[in-house]
């Protein structure tokens, strides 16, 4: 089974009627699997992320756009994240088997589709068709409110779509990226300066490894001690990592508990949240056990998964 | 899906036709699937893979071991490694959402259907009913050529069918055991003597870790470098894991690799031979990043399994 990850991000985040209704276009399709549904009341916005085979991923990520555009007004939403539309991003992300070209197409395919539906379709991420449109933030300047404006700006002309303003649906991104790894190392010390400082050296834009986005954080944890659960303050590197196939978090690991340790500082755990593919363990196993030969398809489950 | 393992050896190494047939007995599961096949010319023999939910494994299962013994004849039968019957050994394996009860449950279930079907079986390892009864090599000793003798010793009474010996079939020997990791590290030395000597400090029996064998030999390995494909000749601790939950791989690796430190070896490298339950990763996973609370569930593969 070659699978194929799609995590469209929509612009309702409090009617669990409307959500559920949505989620149905993807259940239905019954070679799709729907993993979560992440919805926020104060962003208003909910996360969905569905996978399977590429063209059974599409056509659930089609039916569940069109479902979304016709449940949600944008013209009574207000929510604290940035959003240009109804449906406000739709990436394709590749998991097994998939090579980045396919899901680039598989998102064209999909932006076509929906800019026929009369919706204005931006292209991003390894997507785009300008280098300007790579980054999402970039695209949603000025959000749904803006527009308008934005969109009789013939710099600002979809990708696909009319260039005309949709005050119900708004605009959409569609797009496809390598998968998010978000991934958290704690530090034994209350030195947030220490935790920022790592976090300069490890990110690229500062001269750091390529595809990690970091930052040095102060956070909480409640101590599992006998001293009676007494807070025990850490401070934490917090991290993205863009494309773990070139910057896994092997690299990141031990570079940070290098650099910890040359202040006296011992790392005290780390933490993955949210979802990752299984190739992310295979990186750990081939670095940690030198093993560079190690496949994905020793593991059982994964040979399973190929009968699929 | 849950999965069991069913890992059948057979004696028929050579004749295509009739181990085809005999893996056609699982292939025709819809819910088993056959991961691998290893046939032995010299050992006259055949090792079958395959997985499933438990209760369509042990179908599988018995099909499979009926039709073997339709098919193969041991009154013909010549090979190096010891057996007792035309299907040898038979055993069950948790993988995954799987307890060893259940799996020593399912092995029952088998024991009992082939015990009416006139088979002589015994229970092994974890599913063995006598102590004297965990051990395959006890089991098995004076193979076939001695199983009509020692079938009229009261001493080895079968667990499940008559005690009379079928010069055609011979018996079987059902059980369930935990996954074998099969897990090999490799030293940069030619000091056999290093590697028998940190073997000997891993393996249970001489005082090492629980649910691990372990012996040092020697082995010969193309260098990849640029020299010229010369021969580097390496040590190895060559270890079978048979408990992973209780000795997972980074416990061995780190040990082995501070040992050999201890006399200025390094590690060159360590390989897994064969396949290994997701879990074994998981464990890689939560040692190495300091990440006790890792779990396979945050792998999308297996989210996906989840649904099957």
């Amino acid at each position: 089974m070659r699978l194929l990850e799609c995590v469209p991000n929509i612009s309702e985040g409090r009617d669990p009627d409307k959500i559920a209704s949505i989620a149905g276009e993807v259940t239905k399709h019954k070679k799709v699997r729907l993993l979560n549904i992440s919805s926020d009341r104060d962003h208003h916005r909910s996360v969905f992320t569905f996978v399977g085979e590429p063209e059974a991923v599409k056509e659930a990520a089609l039916a569940f756009t069109l479902k979304a555009i016709e449940l949600i007004d944008m013209r009574e939403h207000k929510g604290e994240h940035p959003r240009l539309g109804a449906v406000d991003v739709v990436p394709f992300v590749p998991i097994h088997g998939v090579e980045m070209a396919e899901a680039v197409g598989i998102a064209r395919e999909l932006g076509k589709d929906l800019g026929k539906a009369g919706i204005p379709i931006f292209y991003y991420e390894e997507a785009a068709l300008k280098s300007g449109r790579r980054e999402l933030p970039a695209i949603r300047k000025g959000e749904y409110e803006g527009l308008n404006e934005k969109l009789e700006d013939p710099e600002w002309k979809p990708d696909e779509g009319p260039a005309v303003f949709s005050p119900k649906s708004g605009a959409t991104v569609v797009g496809a990226r390598f998968p998010l790894v978000a991934y958290n190392v704690n530090l034994k010390s209350q030195d947030l300066n220490l935790a920022k400082e790592i976090a300069r050296k490890v990110r690229f834009k500062d001269g750091g490894f390529p595809h990690v986005r970091a930052m040095g954080v102060e956070l909480s944890a409640k101590s599992g001690s006998a001293s009676g659960g007494k807070e025990k303050r850490l401070v934490q590197v917090s991290m993205n990592l863009t494309n773990y196939q070139v910057t896994n978090i092997p690299k990141v690991y031990d570079f940070i508990e290098t650099e910890a340790l040359k202040h006296g500082v011992e790392v005290d755990g780390s933490e993955i949240v949210g979802l990752i593919p299984l190739a992310v363990l295979e990186g750990i196993a081939r670095h940690y056990l030198k093993y560079p030969q190690f496949s994905t398809e020793q593991v059982i489950e994964q040979r399973i998964l190929e009968f699929e």
